[in-house]
């Protein structure tokens, strides 16, 4: 296939600079063959042997702009029930404990996970997972963590990679079993992390279902000495990390995970320029997460211009979850990182494709570069800043996974 | 028609109350005939001459939920053009002399929507439309207000009603030529509103192209004297009027337009117990706006509170226009009605239907009662907070346009 006649955002390095940027060919061109592209430059550039229309039947996209396909490098897709009727509760005036007496909060999403099945899981999933796709997703992260069993851990994993044989996108899945004790473990968070988190992360390895380890380091979850039991654990079976830190305050996390060469450090609000000294020197790349910030009133905003000044490359994701993020578009994610964190459209488009592919340790995608996978949007769109510009307004023309073009 | 196997919010006042609420009917049925609603109820009481599925073929909802369709009542779907670049570079530091400079601002609309024609500017209008249905929405109000001359002021509003042409939908017509003040009068708002304004909004009207009269009563629009000559033209020529008002300031545009017994006055983050007052007497509805508040980093909230006290109606919209909220999502309005304002669900779903209907003068629509339109939305969800409780995510099953199933 070659695909002209387009306006395409690459999204790459500008010449002599390390960051990302869109890297603009106004008038270009694309040869995709095997699912990878095999060339890609401008219109009037086009080598012989891709103008052969038997082998590289030729689309002409009328303009439209072209980017990679979009990635959510952090998400809890899979989860049981939702908190709809808590959500309403609040909003009536209700106070966190008659909440919790109502069997609300985390542990009312770890009920409904428990009692699911993986089959129920997957087809809970499945219409969340449609909501990204329609937007031009080709990568979803799907972490565990709401189980916090060994069976329940394994079944949100298994549910996960199941999406890939029900949708067209890529599944990388994460092992959050240091998301929260549960209420079998109360005020034994050590007996927890060493009893059931440790072996189930070893059990779930075994299976072939962690494609990294992550935890949830803040004073209403584990500390640093908890989190750097499960990330040793982690590093013995060779399985990168990446944390959840410095949300709500900063106790550390972030240096932690950035000595384990974590991929990604996410949320990082409180994090410091010291934090992002760590983080650039260990690659890792901050994951912000707008959603949770909006959700939860929020006022403390992530270090952007340390991040900027460091060259810590920001991605962003929706972490759609049931209670801080029930949120299902990247495009809005975008739109929130540049309203509520200030992020350029750029920045948010970066951290959107190639950032976020780094997040993950993807080096096959996130870019419209020779070599990548066919992951490709086509918009209904002139200009990259139109996809973070609008607000519940979704322009895709079409989406091409692995250089298929998918109905969604 | 029957619709049976449902769970109803049908919308209405719960007994010795003034204020709508769901009033759910949680195994009801709705049974429709010549595009009305002629009975709701419960499952176990549908009359006998419904049960005949000759004339009223049955549907099983299978638990689904219905509600009233939604009710975009403040837009400005129809304009030339967009301002993502100048989005982008308000991000990249650019400030309001620079962006200016670059011919950006609502004079970068104007001058897009004066060089479109009506059929441009239809085509144009379209994809927000469409946006806007996807969600359930079945009569948006659409005003004029970017062309700022007499013929691109009506081509918007001819433009505006030829929506009704090609979408299953109720489009009603604002006039809004008190917008501000345009280049050509620079410094003469005076001269603007008796020579063109005036003028224009007599003209609109002779082609029957004005269902309402607005204006925007701001310190960098139109004051209150300026406005109060042109609602006196709408009073004489008998069309209702609303108003933009005490969205940055308050310079009294909730008591002017209250004393001309506007049915909405819109914004209002700016007004106070007062103003509230004014409103309750007056019966006018108060439209919030939460994309222009999100937008702009507003930290005033509307003075929730007193409406609920004095028993103002609140509806909610989703003000889309291309500065200060392009947004086309009523089920995000929704959520950010509740995020930021802190209206509870069901507020917002009141707000989406019954009060927006009220909001427009629409008496037969925004509530499932016999009698009223067959203006429905089937959700694939259970509990009605959850159409606020998601984050860019829509759950339609099906929209229902005057008792007609349509596709969007
Ligand atoms: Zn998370
Ligand atoms: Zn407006």
């Amino acid at each position: 296939m070659l695909l002209g006649n387009a306006k395409i955002a690459t999204i790459d390095h500008a010449s002599g600079e390390a960051r990302f940027s869109y890297c603009m060919r106004n008038d270009g061109a694309i040869a995709i063959k095997g699912g990878n592209i095999v060339w890609v430059g401008d219109a009037d550039a086009i080598p012989e042997e891709y103008k052969d229309p038997e082998k590289f039947p030729y689309r002409d996209l009328e303009g439209r702009l072209i980017t990679p396909a979009l990635i959510d490098c952090h998400t809890h897709v899979v989860h049981g029930g939702n908190r709809a009727v808590e959500f309403e509760m609040r909003l009536n005036g209700a106070g966190y404990e008659e909440i919790a007496r109502a069997g609300g909060g985390i542990v009312s999403t770890v009920t409904a996970t428990r009692d699911a099945s993986v089959e129920v899981l997957l087809a809970s999933a499945l219409p969340r997972v449609d909501a990204l796709l329609a937007e031009g997703v080709c990568v979803i992260e799907v972490k565990s963590g709401y189980g916090l069993d060994r069976e329940t851990e394994l079944n949100m994993l298994r549910a996960a990679r199941a999406i890939e044989k029900y949708r067209a996108v890529r599944i990388k899945t994460t092992f959050l079993g240091a998301h929260a004790t549960p209420a079998e473990y109360k005020g034994a968070p050590d007996r927890y992390i060493d009893e059931v988190c440790i072996p189930t992360l070893r059990a779930a390895h075994a299976e072939g279902l962690v494609d990294a380890v992550d935890g949830f380091c803040e004073g209403i979850a584990f500390d640093t000495a908890q989190i750097g039991r499960v990330f040793d654990v982690a590093h013995e079976l060779d399985i990168p990390v990446k944390l959840h830190a410095e949300q709500l305050s900063n106790i550390g996390g972030t240096k932690l995970a950035a000595s384990y060469g974590a991929l990604s450090v996410d949320h990082v609000e409180y994090a410091n320029e010291d934090d992002a000294r760590a983080m650039a020197k260990s690659g890792s790349v901050a994951v912000l997460l707008p959603g949770a910030f909006y959700t939860l009133h929020e006022t403390q905003l992530p270090p952007i211009e340390a991040f900027r000044k460091h060259g810590v490359p920001m991605a962003v994701a929706t972490d759609c979850n049931p209670g801080t993020s029930p949120m299902t578009s990247m495009l809005l994610t975008m739109n929130m990182a540049c309203t509520l964190f200030r992020l350029t459209p750029e920045e948010a488009l970066v951290g959107a494709t190639a950032n976020a592919a780094r997040a993950l340790g993807l080096a096959d995608t996130g870019q419209i570069k020779a070599g990548m996978r066919a992951d490709l949007v086509i918009w209904n769109a002139q200009h990259p800043a139109e996809l973070s510009y609008r607000i519940g307004f979704n322009p895709l023309s079409e989406r091409i996974f692995g250089g298929v073009s998918v109905a969604q």
